[in-house]
Parts: structure tokens; C-alpha cells; sequence
């Protein structure tokens, strides 16, 4: 398996609609995909409930063992929007209304619209750094190496643009998918034999349905552009003796 | 919050693809969802690579923390797939050929396409208890609270049904969505008054773009009924007041 990435995150996505079943996360893969050309590796994500403690007890756990952690969900004006506290709380923070991101909303809404509800938003932890938000104004903010964003997917992805250049990651982490007509047992045997000769790099086998038939999509991961194409090749090698179709998909 | 539920769960997803972003992953909803009705509800939600140690150490942990752990992914016949070998490891039990399962693949397949890519299926921890599959044939298997499922979406979801006598759980978890053209900030003082009111429901706010639109749902969870039909009340009379519209999603 890749042993040699540097770069590490967390994803902690905060929020009890993704625990219901009530709301179906997407925020996991934008952020992982993200990352790939940034080369930085998702090592574990976290789903959590709108609770302090956790969320506090959560975080600090995860920024120690991660160069990264990314957060979403919980930064809006509701009651149940705990995450700035939480983070505050986490880091030992006074909780108190950023300037910068007071004069933010205040210049974005029209005069009389930035009530209180509003307001609340600007409260952070002491001395954050802001995340802007290209989409409604109001900004996300990070504090050391944990970087915390809305939770509605079409903001979230709007803010990501603005923060690509504050990650530091290693080599892109670079990938090839090659599908085939057959089904994974009569495979299993040669790709062992191709993970056990290539160990640092990521080779994971995946079945799926497409039109009615049956396939497996084969993915190869690694920083390293010649190993994924030696992979390539030793797989192309025994799919041609087994005579099995190789598939667009 | 949401104090008194006796039946909690977390959800572990046992594979590289979700956390690189590539497969969206669609279990937890599934899962969540099917658990409300049977009055369980999911406290976490991880997902983690496939590295034995990283499984193990998890599924140790999070056993001890909740009533149930449900796993996907990792059961299948490619060497990428370790989850019936981290769960013997984690409950310390024999990896070793499984007798009914053996006998129920011998059966699905025709003679001769038992091979041994789909012999390592069944493999299981000692004297675990299937779980049957209606779709694939590859039975899932729990031991103790933990219940191994497969990641293919499709399969887990036909196998859930006859894995609901088995889950002992309390009341069904209800809850009721009232949506409204408005935004958070105009109602979260009013909201925060209702959520004071009745600290044992669980209230959320969910702000939406329907039709070019914004809106909000606010969700209310609670096992009684009566409750939430008066935090509905509540949330009724503020709305008339401040002349909000109520929609339809």
C-alpha cells in the first residue's frame, strides 16, 4: 500500500442530517478530489452529531495525528450551528466577533439586513484566518491546521478555489482506472500477484453494473506516474491471456 | 438534544475508494435510515482505509462504544478485501472456512465456477452468523453487535430485510420537516426560543435552494410523537407572525 505520502487530513463532516439518513453527504468526495492534485491524502473520515463535547474532544484528536483536518457543517446563524464555539473551545480561544469578517457581512448585506441572526456568524475563535465565500458572503475560517466550511455542497465548493494555495501537499497523487467484462473472482488470483510485486501502490478492485452486465474497474494510485503504468501493464498483460474485454466506462 | 434513545449504532466504511474521493459513498443513508423505524439511532459514522491494524483497532473500539457496529465493504474475493480477516483478529477468533456459507456458495454457483477466488468468501471468524444474501449470493456475517455488510450498494440494501429481526432497538425515531421561504438568520432568535423550550427534541435548520429559491427546513426528531407535534405548533405560530410561507418540498 502507498506508504511514502507526507501529507495526511481528516474530513469531519458535523452534522446530525447526515447521521438520520436525512441528508446524503457529498462534501467527503469533493473534498478528497480536491485534494488528489494537491497531494494530500484523506486518511479517515469522521461523522459526528451537533455536540460540543464531541465536536471539541473530535477535533483534537484528529489535528494531532493529521497535517489537515477539514471540517463541514454547523457555521450558519441557527441554533444548532456550534462549530465556531466548538473550535474556539478546542483550541483554547476566546469566542468573539472577528473585525475582518464583521466588516465583510456588513459591506455584503444592504443596510438594515445584517440583523443579529446574521451576526452571529462573524463570531470565531480569537485571531482566525478567514476562508472567503465567493457564494454568501459569509466566510468560513481556519486556525492552525484545521480549516472549517459550510456544510451546503454548492458553497462549500465555491470557497475551495481560495484555499488551494494554503495547502502545502506533496507529489500529486495521480490515478488510472482500467474496467473489464468479467467479475472479480476470476481475477482475484493475478491482481494479488500484481499488488504483491508493486507494494507501494494502491491497487483496489471494484465490481459494478453497467447496462445489465456485469464488470470490475481496477484502480491503480500512486505519485509516481511510472509505477501506476507498470501496474497497467503487468494487469493488460494476464486480462489479454485470459481473453477478457477491456470496457469504456 | 436528544437524550434519552437506549439503542445507538456507528457505521464504519471499510474502503481506499471513498476516501479518495472516486466512489460516492450512499451506505450510510441506507443504513441510517433503515435503523430509524427500529428505533436505533447512528452516533458515527468512520471511514477508513483498508489496513488491517486501522480496521481492528477501530472496530474495537467503536464495539465497545455503541450497541451495534455495522461495516461495509472489504468482503469480497480480491486481495483488497480484509474485512472478515480484521474482524477475527479484532475478536480474537480463528480465520477459517466457514461450513454453511461454504455450502450456500456451493450451491449458487454452477459446477465448477466455485473457484478459488470465491472460496476466499467464505472465510469468516469462527462460528460467526451469516448474513444472507438475496442478490449475490456471498452471505455477510456478525459477530457479537458487529455486522459486516458488502459495499455494493444494491446488495447491502437487499440484504437489510432480513437482517431487521435481528436488531433489538427502542422506539422508532420520528420526525417531522417543515419548510419555509425564508432564510436561517430571519428565524434563528425564534427557533433558538423553540429548541430552549424542548431540550429533549432534536431541531435542525437546513437551508435549500429549490426553483432558483431559498428556503429552510427545519427538521424535529424525537421517539414522541407529541412532542414534536409541540415544538410543530410552536414553529407554526412564529412563522404566521412573521408572515413567512410555508412549501412544499
Amino acid at each position: 500500500m502507498m506508504q511514502n505520502t507526507k501529507y495526511n487530513a481528516a474530513i469531519l463532516i458535523i452534522g446530525n442530517e447526515i447521521l438520520s439518513g436525512r441528508t446524503q453527504d457529498t462534501n467527503t468526495c469533493t473534498i478528497a478530489q480536491w485534494l488528489n492534485p494537491i497531494g494530500v491524502k484523506v486518511n479517515e473520515v469522521r461523522v459526528i452529531p451537533d455536540i460540543e463535547n464531541t465536536i471539541v474532544e473530535t477535533v483534537n484528536h484528529l489535528r494531532k495525528v493529521n497535517n489537515y483536518v477539514f471540517t463541514t457543517g454547523g457555521i450558519g446563524p441557527t441554533h444548532d450551528d456550534i462549530t465556531a464555539q466548538s473550535i474556539s473551545k478546542a483550541f483554547n480561544l476566546e469566542y468573539e466577533i472577528h473585525k475582518e469578517a464583521f466588516k465583510i457581512l456588513e459591506a455584503y448585506y444592504k443596510e438594515g439586513e445584517f440583523n443579529e441572526g446574521r451576526q452571529k456568524m462573524v463570531w470565531m475563535p480569537r485571531d482566525a484566518n478567514l476562508i472567503l465565500n465567493p457564494t454568501s458572503g459569509a466566510p468560513g475560517f481556519n486556525v492552525e491546521n484545521v480549516f472549517c466550511l459550510p456544510g451546503v455542497p454548492s458553497i462549500l465548493k465555491s470557497m475551495l478555489g481560495g484555499l488551494t494555495n494554503r495547502i502545502v501537499g506533496g507529489k500529486p497523487i495521480l490515478s488510472s482506472t482500467i474496467s473489464l467484462r468479467t467479475v472479480e473472482s476470476e481475477i482475484a488470483n493475478s491482481l494479488t500477484e500484481v499488488q504483491n510485486d508493486n507494494q507501494d501502490v494502491e491497487i483496489g478492485s471494484y465490481p459494478f453494473f453497467q447496462a445489465g452486465k456485469l464488470g470490475v474497474s481496477i484502480v491503480i494510485r500512486s505519485e509516481d506516474q511510472s509505477k501506476i503504468n507498470n501496474c497497467n501493464n503487468q494487469i493488460i498483460e494476464f486480462v489479454k491471456k485470459k481473453k477478457i474485454e477491456i470496457v469504456d466506462r
